[in-house]
């Protein structure tokens, strides 16, 4: 759909005239593909501040852009950043999160009478509100994410290795549709589950004990993110109590979610009850993340974090409870902020699944 | 083994002396990898003209660095780099390869009295050459890369599609002990081999085609590189010609690789006979490049590219020819260049196997 990246390159066409500057000079690969369609490992955009734009890219996917963003200017060349960077007049505005020093000082010294300026995070602010579109593809990346849990399920019990859980789900992903997992898997078995981000290794699951699996699928560049938290055999006192309050707390972040609400307010919801419980310091993160074109965007939501939530901002809500030694619990949706109430992507059960 | 990140540490500092700087901030994560064996997604290293070190990365990753590098003080920080960057005195040379302009400026914010200048490529220069140990891991991960392709073979018959050969050329690897596929693999048949970095798609593999596999395992860090073309069914006249003409240039490569060669005569020894053979336009990347911690590394070699080999640099041999609208041949092998003449690190024939 070229008219939907174009009327992206024209809002940020309005913010690069806002802060005075020409051109805007895109390199962040996932930004380029926001504002053209095209997914490529070596590619820059040129947008001016009349909303005009030229995009570069190499030989290997000059037939895709051709094919993906026919209204767009098309230079077919290694140096992307480069080539673009000189036809660039007056103010330049350049990545600065994205392009490294050896970069910046090299296209500083190829460039006359043209001044650099940093764009800040103006593609990563309009990419934060998403449109019905970007929610499809992430309603049905989580779909597939939904579905292989459902499918590995058996295959989790005692004997079985977190390494072989994480292939079996990743693979069941991709057979189910999924371009790749969306990260690397996290499966963390008994006192392991203690770790927020464990690297699934050669831990054999034993009856007695909770599984975290952390996982989501890739759909068209779109990132699913779901965690849940089972038990083996049978739950005992205290792993039941933790996941009642975790639970519990990450109903508290859902409800919390509504459009203009304070990001550490939202936080908040959930914290409180884990803290009131005597579990704040087994809480070590943030509640949650925004989510779509990358695994982490804005907004961020944590005590200590600024910022609201909007409308149509998709996110995640993952409090999680660790003790060390023992093992841990975390649950997480990924759901779309919505005037009505939070829309929930990833949709199997947060019963807890006695297997 | 932290004595063999011990002695790398101490060549560095040899080289930061030698630039006058009184300590280099490492934040390239392969590159700190390289110097204290820590694997971590977020990590920086300081590194002092003296030979001591500090090492930051956070809590995720604190337990593995007391593990891997416990002769090294380790600062467990969010804010590697920053933190770091705190410790230094005089003059600090950083990776402005690695460091976005944004982290850069936010450091030179931090900092009092510390002058930050470039430590270039300091690191990857003391990478290229390779000592056994890290040649032993290449040679696994190639072993793994040759024992996939054997297992795949029996499934490239027509049919199948690309990308079904590429999810099970990948499958396998990590079946056979890979970490993961070192890069995103390649399976090209039929007209898509005329594309060097086809994307593995829908393409079903008929009689006649020409397939072209690019792919290899990650072992411990390190990259195989390997990729055969086979035809399906029986060879026409034409594939066979640019098999031949591949595979002598393939040898001749492989021959010329050889300590204090120019990298462009190692190019030119295969680049001349398929120029010869008036293929010259239907070649358009350079031979090969160097492998090891990152799947591309120095040395690179193509006809425009300076530096010379030395022993025990492992390198790809790439030569192809690919005939737009009918087909491709690419033939490479990831080997060592000994004094005594490469070593092949994968060892799959090159003969046109017929399947």
């Amino acid at each position: 759909m070229p008219e939907i990246h174009e009327a992206r390159r024209v809002r940020l066409a309005a913010l690069v005239a806002g802060q005075g500057a020409d051109a805007a000079l895109v390199t962040h690969l996932v930004n380029v593909r926001y504002l053209t369609g095209l997914a490529s490992s070596n590619a820059a955009l040129l947008v001016r501040a009349d909303g005009t734009a030229v995009l570069a890219t190499d030989g290997r996917y000059a037939g895709t852009a051709a094919r993906v963003c026919p209204d767009l200017e098309c230079v077919v060349e290694r140096e992307a950043a480069g080539v673009l960077a000189a036809r660039a007049v007056g103010r330049l505005a350049y990545e600065a999160h994205d392009m490294t020093v050896e970069r910046r000082d090299a296209l500083a010294g190829e460039l006359d009478g043209v001044e650099l300026a940093s764009l800040d995070r103006a593609v990563e602010e309009l990419r934060t509100v998403k449109d019905e579109g970007e929610i499809g593809l992430l309603r049905e990346a989580c779909a597939i994410t939904d579905r292989a849990f459902d499918a590995v399920l058996p295959s989790i019990r005692p004997g079985r290795t977190e390494r072989e859980i994480a292939i079996e789900l990743e693979r069941t992903m991709v057979d189910l549709g999924a371009e790749r997992p969306a990260f690397a898997s996290i499966v963390a078995s008994g006192p392991n589950g203690a770790i927020p981000h464990h690297v699934p290794g050669a831990r054999a699951i034993e009856s007695g004990d909770l599984v975290t699996m952390d996982f989501g699928a890739l759909h068209e560049g779109y990132h699913a993110d779901m965690t849940r938290t089972v038990v083996v055999g049978a739950a005992g006192g205290w792993e039941r109590e933790i996941y009642d309050l975790v639970a519990a707390a990450q109903r508290a972040g859902v409800e919390a979610a509504t459009p203009e609400t304070a990001t550490k307010n939202v936080d908040a919801a959930a914290r409180d009850l884990i803290e009131a419980a005597g579990y704040g310091g087994e809480f070590p993160h943030g509640l949650g993340h925004g989510v779509g074109l990358e695994i982490h965007e804005a907004p961020l939501m944590g005590y200590d974090k600024t910022g609201k939530l909007m409308d149509r901002v998709p996110i995640t809500v993952e409090p999680g409870v660790y003790v060390a030694g023992r093992g841990g619990v975390r649950i997480e949706d990924t759901l779309v902020v919505r005037a009505d109430g939070a829309e929930l992507l990833t949709k199997t059960t947060k019963e807890l699944l006695v297997i």
